[in-house]
């Protein structure tokens, strides 16, 4: 296989259709998408077929159980992927709308207008409702996708991009609105990376290596998905049992994501009171606790000492690292200089330093007394995302439609000339 | 010299200092900017004398007189970069101003807040002017900045430079606020494009070859500013003379920028009522045409014939590609392929063609009867711009205060928990 032409065949196929998408109606991308819903609903048995190729291979290849449960496509899964198609479909279409304007002095009317990105390639973990999700939200979006899922969900991707070009083509769009790389050949994403112009952004999704090795080999523009290590601070003077409720919410009710607490940082004057209680609910949750040795003169459910890596650890799992700090500005500190800048949580009483914390924490998300787990395109209201920008250019925090837009200056005159 | 240290050293210093500068008031960023305007009519002589030293050594090394030029600073210059910097103060800071905001049907009250990018990398060409306006900017949006312009200036940055951390340090501010590289060694460049987590973003500012070394080798994200390959699309029945007025305006105005018309795409039916008086006008004043060969055997003062290159060409001086197209697809099809996505203006009276030419030119700016010439962050009320982006992620076309922003998400809540 000739790999540059391969590439050199994508990114063209892609542009092309980008330019008959970013002008094609939301009816006609909706119906699309309804096709697609349809034909997953309608193929379940192929494909959990192809699926089955996968993880039989996944098996043998001895993958963990992790991975191959997030391989796996059964019935719940597959409705589950047309319903989140549904969903799409229900958003008002980004494309057209009117982001301000006004009128110049010399009767130049001005306006800015979200319009498609473009080309958009999608890198991304062997999870096959991934392709759906991305493909479904680059086309209501108008931008054509260029989609890359891990090797070891091949056959998965094939049998599902299948449907989806069978429902773009029925609805009279350019089948190559969603292109998916057929190959496991990494040359090509090699390639895809350093198609300048060709390719207008490259959104990463899945591990840290995935993740620095595209930031590291692109020459186009890439919006990250990287890491969270959320953090709560508890002020001196909060409501203490509101305190306990947010950071059990925060640490405990789904561990494996990304906007889950994983450093409680606890004001000294609270820590008496407040650490005993809450470090044992959370030992009785199962959770792990590595702390500073105060925070461990104060609670025997820390077991252990937290190094500077737990600071900066992302643990995705039952594990809080604990740290007391003197004041506002030492918890800033802390999470300025620990934090990935995802998603930080004060709980307080006091509005001055509310205010300071929400000016000061230089995140994405900065929130003053709920649990860190909201910072989420949906419980934001955005809709479906594609992720959660980690990103300070274009899009910060939860990527939602309109982030996967640009924008163009539009200007009305009646003969302006400039002097 | 150790590279490495002094790279650390400026962008750590710049990371404490963005810190700072992310909660200083307008209050303090204005007093600040007051000083360095005030500080550079001060010590207008001193600038003078340093500037002297780089026109000699640019002399002796035999720059064209067109960077001479650029290079030079004389009490005009000087008394318009403190102009510049006024009028910077007198913009509204975009730093806390609410984008948008909603409560969630669980009280959650979200609001998308301007915050500044954190830390700019600025490279550009040898144009003193540059260190001024990009310092000012980045100051007023709350960023700290790391200056680098081309080491044919040195001598009159590190003097204006003298001018601008006086001022910082007088305002109380921290005077690593803006930062000048103040060696000519590239690697310092080369380090600064590698420190990922440390700079937020590289503007650079200059010719091809600099842009294009700045997109290879680096590893944060880049907001180039590249060039405008600008078209005039005069379509099938429009006003002539107001299609005459705009073209000879898009060309012939100021050839040497940007914003200039390069290429003028004219309707068949239209060229031969059009073409001769608009080319024997636009050879009047000087300018050479190259055209295709339809608009040759119109017009005798289309004296080559444009080749591919033509078409690829921002010449950047009073040359002027022509082209007579069979219909609007044409034309858009021609831009789309040719153009570097910057600004096109149609000449139209048919609305509907005026809809779909603005639907379909994939350009930053895309405009209707009248010059390409508006492009401009001026002309469009942005104030001051720090130059114009070819990027479709983050900010497109006309760059102001406004686009040296990212955002915040931030949530109020009372205890709220996701369940």
């Amino acid at each position: 296989m000739d790999i540059g032409a391969y590439v050199d065949k994508l990114t063209s196929g892609a542009r092309t259709a980008a330019r008959s998408l970013a002008v094609a109606g939301s009816a006609q991308k909706d119906e699309a998408l309804g096709l697609i819903a349809e034909g997953l609903a309608a193929d379940a048995e192929q494909l959990k077929a192809e699926n089955k190729k996968d993880l039989d291979a996944a098996k043998e290849a001895g993958l963990s159980a992790a991975l191959i449960d997030r391989l796996t496509l059964d019935d719940k899964r597959i409705a589950k992927m047309a319903d989140a198609v549904e969903e799409i479909i229900a958003l008002p279409d980004p494309v057209g709308e009117v982001i301000d304007g006004w009128v110049r002095p010399n009767g130049l009317k001005l306006h800015r207008v979200r319009a498609p990105i473009g080309v958009v390639a999608m890198i991304y973990e062997s999870r096959p409702n991934v392709t759906v999700d991305a493909g479904a939200l680059c086309l209501k979006s108008g931008n054509a996708s260029i989609l890359r899922g891990g090797k070891e969900s091949i056959n998965s991707n094939l049998a599902i991009h299948r449907v989806i070009a069978a429902a773009l083509e029925k609805a009279g769009l350019d089948p190559s609105c969603i292109q998916l790389v057929e190959t496991t050949d990494r040359e090509v994403v090699t390639g895809l990376l350093k198609a300048q112009g060709k390719v207008d952004v490259v959104i990463p999704r899945g591990g840290k290596g995935l993740i620095k090795a595209v930031v590291e080999n692109s020459t186009i523009p890439v919006i990250k998905h990287y890491e969270g290590v959320c953090h709560v601070y508890v002020d001196e003077g909060a409501d203490l049992e509101m305190a306990r409720k947010i950071c059990f919410n925060a640490k405990v009710q789904r561990p494996g994501v990304c906007n889950a607490m994983e450093t409680m940082l606890v004001h000294s004057s609270a820590a008496v009171e407040f650490l005993p209680k809450i470090t044992a609910e959370l030992q009785e949750a199962g959770c792990e606790l590595r702390g500073c040795l105060r925070s461990r003169e104060i609670s025997p459910a820390i077991t252990a000492e937290a190094t500077d890596d737990d600071w900066r650890a992302e643990y995705l799992d039952l594990i809080l690292a604990v740290r007391i700090v003197d004041g506002l500005d030492e918890a800033i500190a802390h999470i300025n200089e620990y934090g990935s800048q995802h998603t930080d949580s004060i709980v307080t009483r006091d509005f001055a330093r509310a205010e300071k914390f929400v000016a000061s924490v230089d995140s994405a998300c900065v929130f003053v007394n709920c649990s860190t787990r909201f910072s989420d395109g949906g419980e934001f209201g955005l809709g479906a995302e594609i992720g959660i920008s980690t990103e300070k250019l274009h899009a910060r925090g939860p990527m939602g439609l309109r982030e996967l837009t640009s924008y163009k200056w539009v200007a009305h005159g009646s003969g302006q000339l400039r002097s």
